[in-house]
């Protein structure tokens, strides 16, 4: 019995016949040709052959252009055509079709057969709150504030003040590659000598994010020299390398630490009505099942800004345990489909004042991370965690972060500086 | 001495300073923060700092839409902040920016130094025709009908009515993964037996360039079972498994037979206006540095069109030796940037009454290549090859296809089937 990946698209124009459309689809990316097939072979080619599953034509309300004319498109792709890796998977069902005029991949729901091939985070959410010890509440996350050109020392210090705010996690600029001011195994020794500093006075435990960086056949190898050298987390561009190298890092047993996936290049997939990859897809799904421990995306309120519907489509697919979905197509499943949740971490623009609205959509399972709202707090970068920590502390308590300022100087002068956004 | 990679964006916004906007990206993606430095810093920071090389402001013509504003803006980024491979350059000038809004990469030009580490193609346009001893004509190429779910003998009758009607090169489809039917081994055995008989009838060589699939990091070992199967080519689809992968088997010296870049998933970044990596760089520039020996790309004659100029911008990066151009930043450069020429494989759409337009607009230094405008010939697959040949024989000779056709009864037939588009 055959079991099916289902793809979703969103396809515009102004004239198709969209269930022809579909058809051809199902056809062209599977077996080729089916109609002129002798029915003997028909029989023979029947579970290699993609479905229909739906076809919802959406015209143009009374007022909008033609070209607003669309249709969601879902396709039922058999397992059996393609091997379990993400590359097979993405080429067969948005391979030539991302050529083939306006058209989206909105969704795509895994079988349980094709999934079971994946481990998915090693870590995931959980993983990554038990090695931190913390478990009752969101964790904060700072980022470098400037770190090309810089030298171990001014390193070193950017990262103590980071740490002696409160932060849980520190990752890496994503540009920051292998250098000779700030090599991998130099930068892991001064920063987590900085880390221990900070510990010793926080009495808090922290992960230091590595950028993981160089050439794709040497990526493990120099996972495992962060490793060697004591690294306890790593970052990685997942975008610019693939997921599948994502994947086979994370299924790694010997990276034994998380990793966090940055968005980098992202913005060159799924921002567009019309083409790429809906960002649910891109940052979430994707890599979920290729392992991501943490995965950072744009946030919805800072500079680099992202519909607040498509941000709560991601914290959904990273959070909840339907990647695979119910659906009409393939064998129901006996496999264990409980992938780890990866840790949603929306990113920039976040200030203190901002908390309050994070939780309220994402809940408490949220990492707050904070570049700028850290480093420019006007008190100081340590003043700028604790702030963070204050607002975070507030919101769980059930204290207006107005109110909570009153006693607490770091997140008042974080309030007079950004406000308050609700 | 620093050098420098240049990057243009095309920036969509209605109402901001592009010329501020420009130096936030050169700050921002570069050294992080500049004004404030103390002027001793600034000296030591000055040759990791980006560097604004033109802003060009389009203000929209008077009818258009306030969205249609527009600014082209060139950023020099030093070398010195990026290692010497593709995710580390792409990840600088187009991670973060990606996401900033309404934001395209437009070109990418690449500093001497950072190109002296790629060594191009291996066998390139020239190396491709001396394996096939074909010099005085464009290639034609055919791609297999339908593949997915058939067995070893169906496959083989395909090779060989393919090859026997003359073609240079066959392609696997992109879709084909390892799989119990056909597996790697088997393929290219059957295959290449296929080619040899065809060769016999026909005299003429032929490339067959089977599908490199699977793990990332098994393809080099996957690549060499098929050498040691007896592989003469293979395809590769180098946007599910990112350019710097490409490059790896390229330079690999082990893998010494031709690579051809597939575009598969292309359409996910390259056709919208306002988000993306530009054809010419996508599937042009970064095809050619990592390496790519043969580069398929959607034609703007048939079904999965592009328009013509952007094709053209395509065949010219591939084919020309500007990939550096000369620009104001950084040292002049004393290493031989001749990098290889990668055949363009202008695809879709393609019949034999479109040769002469292809012909024209790409000269003789192309590939030719058809999927149904061979199979489905009215007189079979042999005869479609055969059309082709005598199509790109008439062209060469200055003779009009009509003319031609009228003693070449397999091009009369294609023809009064698809016409002639002049």
């Amino acid at each position: 019995m055959s079991a099916y990946c289902l793809a979703t698209y969103r396809c515009f124009d102004e004239k198709a016949d969209f269930h022809k459309k579909a058809t051809g689809i199902a056809v062209g990316l599977t077996v080729g040709s089916w109609t002129e097939l002798p029915e003997a072979q028909k029989a023979q080619m029947e579970k290699h052959l993609g479905k229909v599953v739906a076809v919802e034509v959406h015209e143009p309300a009374p007022g909008q252009p033609p070209s607003e004319r669309y249709a969601d498109i879902q396709i039922a792709y058999p397992d059996v055509n393609f091997s379990r890796d993400i590359p097979a998977l993405l080429v067969t069902v948005f391979g030539k079709l991302s050529m083939d005029g306006k058209i989206k991949l909105i969704d795509l729901n895994f079988s349980p057969g094709f999934m079971a091939g994946f481990a998915g985070p090693k870590f995931g959410m959980q993983g990554v709150r038990d090695l931190l010890g913390v478990h009752d509440r969101p964790l904060l996350m700072s980022i470098f504030k400037s770190v090309v050109g810089y030298e171990l020392p001014a390193l070193r210090e950017q990262f103590y003040l980071q740490a002696a705010g409160g932060v849980d996690l520190i990752k890496d600029d994503e540009i920051l590659f292998e250098n000779p001011l700030t090599p991998l195994e130099k930068r892991i020794e001064v920063c987590l000598e900085a880390a221990e500093q900070a510990t010793k006075e926080t009495g808090q435990k922290l992960l230091y994010a590595v950028n993981l960086t160089g050439p794709t056949f040497q990526l493990a190898e120099q996972a495992k020299k962060a490793i060697r050298a004591g690294a306890n987390a790593l970052l990685f561009n997942v975008l610019a390398y693939g997921f599948d190298v994502l994947q086979a890092l994370s299924a790694d047993p010997e990276i034994n630490i998380p990793i966090m996936a940055h968005p980098a290049m992202a913005g060159a997939t799924y921002p567009s009505p019309h083409y790429g990859i809906s960002a649910s897809v891109l940052l979430g799904k994707l890599m979920r099942l290729a392992g991501a421990d943490l995965v950072l995306f744009p946030s919805p309120y800072g500079s680099v800004v992202m519909p607040r519907e498509e941000n709560l489509a991601i914290k959904q697919v990273l959070l909840t345990n339907d990647l695979h979905r119910d659906y009409a197509y393939g064998a129901a499943s006996d496999t264990d489909l409980k992938l780890a949740a990866s840790f949603p971490v929306p990113s920039a623009g976040i200030h203190p004042g901002l908390v309050p609205l994070i939780l309220r959509d994402f809940g408490g399972d949220v990492v707050v991370n904070a570049g700028g709202g850290i480093h420019g707090h006007p008190l100081g970068t340590i003043a700028g965690g604790q702030a963070f920590r204050q607002a975070i502390d507030a919101t769980l308590q059930g204290i207006t972060l107005r109110d909570y300022a009153n006693n607490h100087p770091e997140l008042k002068a974080a309030i007079d500086t950004w406000g308050i956004k609700e």
